[in-house]
């Protein structure tokens, strides 16, 4: 009898207006036409491997226990960079070893079984998918028969190559404690103009962006009146920076990397 | 032996760049792995409920008889409004109690069986979904529980909690009726630019916009040169102003509200 | 028994932020609810069949091998044009007769049996949908239909209607070979700003635009530093002209036809 099959979740940053999208699915559906195929978001902006691993750092647990994350965001691609598959939490993730997989944060206490583990995947183990490989695209060439394997069980963890013991790995600007509260800044802006920040949830205090004077901290949205800015705890536990039925990012004039202050 | 599983439509104004959607069917698909999730939009302009309502009353009809809807744009998350479900039509509809779900128009002669009924989700009712439940996203940790539950048949329509006899009811912009013909506005501005608006079909006449002098009502784009503006009746059954190969949008300054002429 | 469900593939011009794409959909789902369907791309520019039929050229074979392509880029809708399936290399493609699934190219030696052909859909033939057929959407009132009935075997090619004998035909401009190399033009830009060229894929010499000194035909983006130009083999198999993390459409403000050159 064969296992029950995976759901291959997908996330890169190759927008939905190309056919890349639809060629890596349908390279996975040739494999097996019953396979799952869940688009987490193919909007990290071109090339931000840190935005691509933030954004699955705070997806991964709401997804499928068995997933298989196809990820990509790949600028290397074509290059010396090895293509890995990372288990952990039970989850296998299938993608670049550019530290794209680093923030995935399984739980350790108690520890899971089985434990987290990296491999390099072996590029002479994997069937050929019946065309050249591309130097351009191992999204459609390399990563999505990999993922469709995994998630059919015709291939498994262990046969994916060796144990890479020194995988790239990020890690995400940490909050500034400063004699006055914390320093952090902007890691993302969603499509509301909401700014997710480098600070911890917390339900008081104010936050400052610029010279712009102190927002305050609240529960929910409708604390403060339509147009007005304020910060509360967002749905990924970080604080996030917002305005009511408008944009933040607009408002203070937002980016990656602007800096906010927290205070009591 | 278990029902048939249900069909779950989505229509947030969550856009399709951040993780938001994928985390929706990943809740979902947790919950049961075999659902089958469609993408009606995801472009409704952020926080603009009653254009959700309008692509959901001029959508519904044509899609699988027993679909539960997934519905969110929330600018109330976290406030005092009540999570809701209609029954309408045999469809289930799923979401905010702001009026998103108010413009489905069930035919009234005959009258459907069962009637048409609205309950306030009853939180206490709703199994945990393995996480506290945030204030800012009620689509991940309240609604998509709710819908996947009714999809599959783990929570029936009479389980979701007390009726809910005053729902938030939105209306749109009716036509004028004027000495000279009928008055309206531009209701929705779709991806060509066309301008969906509030006039009803109609095959002959003229449309007149700002100091525009009237455009031709027409059967078929090709009724006009490339370039060309026109009215028409369009899918949705309503009057559309449209450039052939072109933008009306950009041709004439168009934006939800601008106000049309239509002359017999 | 029944056939195998086949897979349903969607192209389109319609973008997604309409309900365009989730009706069409809706009604195939509605026809059959363990239906297949797989998107391609919706992000053809609106009206530019060639661009549709380049992307549907380039990535039918990567496809399920017995895929039924729903095509829809269709600027003369309701006018006298004619709907059409296509057979060919073993899979239907279901669209407008202007060109747009006229670059599918199957091998022909040694020839695919059944042989390509083309047939005119009969209307008369097609079981009504439950509504009057607008005259602006036949993706959603004629096209999802008969592919919805392709894909499940409740309509067979034969069935659709007459021998088409001389379809649209649309050709892609062809590498002018010069003297000093090839001359070509830009094709279509990507998400990322790469400009896929009129130019066969090759590994050496340079690649000219405007006025621009001559760029390096690479084998890989990591053959050039950050921020550099490059041109290379993409994974289209044709030339491609980029920027290593960066895009190429804006340094050499590109646009499709702009001209390009090759040279040894």
């Amino acid at each position: 009898m064969s296992p029950p099959l995976r759901t291959v979740v997908l996330l890169t940053d190759f927008g939905l207006s190309d056919p890349y999208v639809g060629l890596m699915k349908g390279v996975m559906l040739r494999h097996h036409p019953g396979l799952t195929l869940l688009d987490l978001s193919h909007g990290v902006p071109p090339q931000q491997i840190l935005t691509g691993a933030l954004l699955l750092a705070s997806s991964w647990s709401w997804l499928p226990d068995d997933s298989v994350f196809l990820c990509v965001v790949d600028p290397g691609v074509g290059s010396a960079r090895h293509p890995v598959v990372r288990r952990a939490a039970g989850r296998l993730f299938v993608g670049p070893d550019n530290g794209l997989l680093s923030l995935v944060d399984p739980p350790v206490d108690p520890p899971v079984d089985p434990p987290d583990l990296w491999r390099r995947i072996d590029l002479s183990a994997i069937p050929a998918t019946g065309a050249p490989r591309s130097r351009t695209f191992h999204g459609r060439d390399l990563f999505a028969p990999v993922a469709a394997r995994l998630a059919t069980g015709d291939l498994c963890f262990e046969q994916i190559g060796p144990i890479l013991p020194d995988p790239v790995r990020l890690t995400l600007p940490a909050p500034i404690v400063t004699p006055d509260g914390l320093d952090g800044e902007v890691l993302y802006l969603d499509h509301y103009g909401n700014a997710i920040l480098s600070l911890p949830g917390v339900g008081t205090g104010a936050v400052s962006v610029g010279a712009v004077s102190a927002v305050p901290v609240c529960l929910r949205y409708t604390d403060v009146p339509p147009g007005a800015p304020l910060a509360l705890t967002g749905s990924t536990g970080r604080l996030e920076l917002s305005v009511r039925d408008g944009s933040a990012a607009d408002r203070f004039d937002l980016h990656p990397g602007s800096r906010v202050r927290w205070r009591p």
